[in-house]
Parts: structure tokens; sequence; C-alpha cells
């Protein structure tokens, strides 16, 4: 039987380049690179087409971009990956940020009303907005223009079962309609009602790549331009291997986690190190496999900490526990500051979620 | 391999009492008889917990009434069945009349853009303005409030793949999506931000059942009333057999048709007469199987005439020339008078189906 990536499930992706052959996607290529940290630091890995919108950056020519988040729980440090990619390219494009709070009662067991997902939709809403996202820049599924829903019904006409079944595997009614919101969250900016036929933009995890192929289809079917893709490596969990999920607490921080909490977790976090602190004085860290450094790379602002960093744990200068308890800081000082700003738009968001 | 009914196709059912046992659902009782033309004749020949409105009627109580066409097409004959029985139960209940855009668009072949769907949809509604419905009784799909769209969402989630094809057997996705709308057509009236939970009416046609049972089945799950259907008999086709279908104009009466389309198709009518005159005289007529009579039992307001009708006919005294004159002139001068109000409610149409 063959195997299909499941977008819903939190999977292990542990080689990433023995991955293209079976997605058909392209390794990123330094011919791409753009002067932005998650360009430098590596972790965009695989793109679609997106050549085409490198064209447009270097000639100053609009195209679409299109992010979004399920609203089925907190936001993580995993989720602002999702956050600084938009912001990056915002500035070069139209943008919509979606959180698809239909998307998540309908495809999430444990989503059980869709006020509960409205509920996570003005949390996420707030912090999306300290993260430094414009109130204009973010939609919410259930409200949406009335063309966007209309479209959404529309697409179920322009693909197959079998085209759908090919791809995912067979999926129940839920996991369809959340499909053809997704679909319609890439596509509508073409609609002649938005910004009619134009190239598009959206930064995804490699396990979210079925519904890259699934909306390429029919895009092709609708004679809209083919939307482009990035994908960019997941945060891991705190510890080994997973990525960073909300239905595991543990393995994530999360932007609403107090003091104690953090201090907690990066406690508990795997970060590679030796043995015994003579073992590691002698050989050094790993960096390669420390989810605290991992941290750094995803998270800290400054390059040259970053590689600093690095050079410290390799040589054995810098142990566990003095990393440790800077990771802390670091990540405390930065999550009291978000929840500052998050908490004082919590009424703009419940207006941007409510209408 | 076990039958479906098929709600999109154009069956014969001729022997109606055969379907109960195999729909499940109760033959229309004397009961529940109400003062309406179309009880009087015997046209409503089944119903699911009819008795529960019945009740409600009795002592004065609100319940909800939806009905529904697809706006696939020009109205005819056969819709204005749909319409009177709308019309009669209004003045019980909170009513809504939905004009089914997005599901013609996505479930029929012959629907290639939803302009299209929409343009009908226009025409369509300006024929019920001039039929006797309000403003207020309609709405458009398309055109519709958000909370509408994010139910018809929600209801996926509601109803596994199993019941669904337990009940159509396999679906293609613009006919899932279809039947999520039209599920929501019928529910969304009991929800909280309408009316809440309370008993709702939908009167069909026997082959649209295998609705009623779906949305029968997602009330249960969704905690709301359970919806009470009366079904009516289909206007048959002008020919023999068939129900009047707007993919086959000659067998249908539309509500644009002109004198001259009238004639020509009323000329072609099957009558049931005698092979000769002599014969006919002898005899008398068949009005049982009489396509022209049928018109009279389907859309003559006056009992009488119809009664005086069976009679000279099935005496032998009404020939079926001079009954078709009769027949035309009726008819003729019915449609003259709606047209010509249909054509003044074409701007009030526009507003209500693009807003």
């Amino acid at each position: 039987m063959k195997g299909f990536v499941d977008p819903w499930g939190s999977i292990d992706i542990k080689d990433y380049s023995n991955l293209f052959k079976e997605f058909g996607l392209e390794k990123f290529s330094d011919n791409y690179k753009l002067d932005y940290y998650l360009f430098r630091r590596n972790l965009i890995v695989a793109h679609r087409d997106f050549g085409s919108i490198f064209q447009r950056i270097k000639k100053k020519k609009p195209f679409i971009q299109v992010t979004g988040i399920a609203s089925s729980g907190r936001l993580h440090l995993g989720h602002k990956v999702d956050v600084d990619l938009f912001l990056f390219f915002k500035r070069f494009s139209r943008s919509y940020f979606a959180v698809s709070d239909i998307d998540a009662y309908v495809s999430r067991e444990n989503i059980k009303t869709m006020d509960e997902a409205k509920g996570y939709a003005v949390r996420n809403v707030a912090d999306l907005l300290a993260l430094g996202l414009n109130k204009k820049d973010i939609y919410v599924q259930s409200n949406k223009e009335r063309r966007y829903y209309e479209f959404a019904f529309e697409i179920s006409k322009r693909i197959t079962r079998n085209t759908l079944e090919s791809i995912y595997g067979p999926l129940d009614l839920g996991k369809v309609s959340a499909n053809l919101l997704q679909y319609a969250d890439i596509l509508h900016p073409q609609l002649r009602e938005f910004n009619g036929r134009m190239p598009s933009l959206t930064c995804i995890g490699l396990e979210q790549d079925p519904h890259a192929k699934a909306v390429r289809d029919i895009a092709r079917r609708t004679g809209m331009e083919l939307p482009s893709f990035l994908y960019f490596m997941h945060q891991s969990g705190l510890q080994k291997g997973m990525k960073m999920s909300s239905s595991e607490p543990d393995t994530a921080i999360f932007l609403d986690d107090n003091e104690k909490q953090v201090t907690r977790k990066i406690d508990k976090t795997f970060t590679g190190g030796r043995d015994t602190v003579e073992e590691q004085k002698r050989l050094g860290g790993r960096p390669g496999i420390c989810k605290v450094f991992e941290i750094y790379k995803f998270h800290h602002p400054d390059d040259k900490f970053v590689e600093e960093t690095r050079k410290r744990c390799e040589s054995g200068k810098l142990l566990c526990g003095e990393d440790k308890g800077i990771c802390k800081r670091f990540l405390i000082k930065m999550l009291k500051g978000h929840q500052k700003i998050s908490k004082k738009f919590l009424k703009t968001a419940e207006k941007i979620v409510f209408g």
C-alpha cells in the first residue's frame, strides 16, 4: 500500500533530502537566497516554483502571499516561524494571514465546538498582532467575505474524489471540507473580486505538501496562476525528535507560557551534551542535535550570538547548565514582552473574530 | 446491489404506494387534512412526523418552514407547487425560501459557472416574487449570513462518509458540498442566531427523500428538532410518464413560455383520449391519465371547474380538442399575467441575488 503524508499528524521528518523524490519538490537553491535569518541559517529547505516569486521581488512586481494557522490551540514557538516568514514577504506582496477556525473545528477531534475554535482564534489573533501583523493582514475563516465561502464550495466541482484520495488517502467529510477551505484560502486572492490572476506564495512545513499538490491541481483546472510554495524546517520538540505540538504541551514553548513553565520545560529539554562534564570539556557539545541551540537558531535575532554560542559549545567552553540559563533568560524576556503587548490586543482580536 | 434513489435524476415514480416500505415514510392521512387545494385534491401523498406540525397549526404555535429550488434553469409549472405549498404554510410559520445557486452550480453538469447559476437565480427570484412571495421570504445561497456557511461546514463533522454513502451511494465532491448546503438550508433556522431549536417543515417530492433521511440524522447528532417533511406528487411531463424537467423543455410549461410555445406544447400533450371521436363519445375520456386534466388538478384555482371538467370528460361530452383549447386559454392568461408582474420584479430580484 502506498504511504500518504498526513498533514494533520505530527510526523518526524529526519532526513529531509530523502523526501524530495517522493514529494516531487525542488531543493532550495542558493540562487534564491534572500537576506533574512531563516535563509541565512538554512531553515528554508525546499520549494515549488519559487523562481517566479524571486524574479517578482527582484523586479519589484506584486505577488500574493497567503499563510494560515488553524486555531486549534495556543500558539507556540513553532508558529513564530510562519509569522516571521509572513512578515518578511509582506513588504513585497499583497498578503493574507488566515486564522482557520472552521478548519480547526471540522478537521480536529480535540476541538468540540465552533465556539472553542473561535476562542482560540481570539487569542491567536492577539498573538499575531503582538508579533507585528496589522489588523488588515489577518482574516478569520468564519468572518470572511461571502465570495470566499462561495468559492470554497465552487472548488468542490474542480477536484475529483479520485485526485483527492490519490493525494491524501481516504478522508472523512470534516477533512474534505477543511481542505476546500484551505484551497480557498490560498486561491481566493486570485479571484477577480480580490486581485485577479497573480502569482502567489505560501510558506509551509514539508508535511503540508499534500495541500500544495492539490491546490496546484485546482489552480490548473480553474485557469489561475499555480501557487508557489516555500518549505521551512519545523522547529522540533523540546525532547528528541517530533515537531512542537499543541497537543503535547511539554514539547513546545507556548507564547503564553510563564516563567515557571519555561524554566521547567528548558530544564527537561534535550541538549545532546556529553555524559560527564569532564567529557564535555574534552569533546565539546553537539549543537547540531541540541534543542536549546535550535531555539537560538530559530528565534534569536542576532546571527553573531548564534555563531558564537555554537563555537563555545563545540569547543567545550559552554556547558549545558550555563547554556540553559542563558536560554531561559532569553525566552522569558522575549515572552514577557510579547505577553504584555498581546494582552493589549485582545479587544482588537475579538473584533477581528466576531466582526 | 442496493438501489439508491437519485435526488438529482428525473425518475418516474408510477406506483407511489409501493415506495412507502422502501422509503420508511408514512402515507398521508386524512386526519391531517388541511383546507387547501393540494390537500383536497390528494396531491399530498406522504409525510415524516407531520403530526407535530399539524398540532402546532391547531394550537397556533410557531414552527419553521424551509423550501428551496436549485437555480439551474427557468421555473416551470412543476415548481409552482413548491411555491403554493410554501405560501400556504407561510401564514402559520417562520418561513425561508432558499434559491440554491451554489448547489445548482456544484451539483449540475449543465451549469458551467456561478455566474450562470446567479443569472437563473435572478429570474427565479423575480418569478417567486410574482407568485406572491415577499422579499424577506427569499434568500439566495451565495448571498446569505456568514453563520450559514460556517454551519454548512460544521455539518461535515456531523455526518460520516459511511452514512452519506449508505443513503446516496457514491457521491462526487460537488454533490457532497451541495448536500452540506442543503442540510444547512433546512437546519440553520434552528441555530441560536436565527430562531433556536424549533420544529420545522419542508415540503418536497418523494425523490428528494434521501435528503430528508440525511438531514434528520444530522439533526439528531446536533441536538436539533428532527425536521418534518410533507411529500407532494410531482406534476408529470406533458407526454407520458416523467416529471416536468428543465433539461427537457418539451416536457414542461415554463413560467416564461409565450403564447406560441404554450400552444405548440399543449397540441403535443398526451390526453388519454380514445382512438376515434365516436369511441370517445361512447366510452368517455380518461382524466386519470390525461396530462391536460393534470394541469387543471395542479393549477386551476376552482375546485368546481376541475370536478365538472372531469365529469364532462368521463361522460364523453368534452372532447380532447375542445379541452386543449380551454387549457391553452387558461394557461396563456395565467402566464401573461404572471410574466407582466415578474418583469417588474427583476430589479428587486437582482438586489436579492447580488446584495
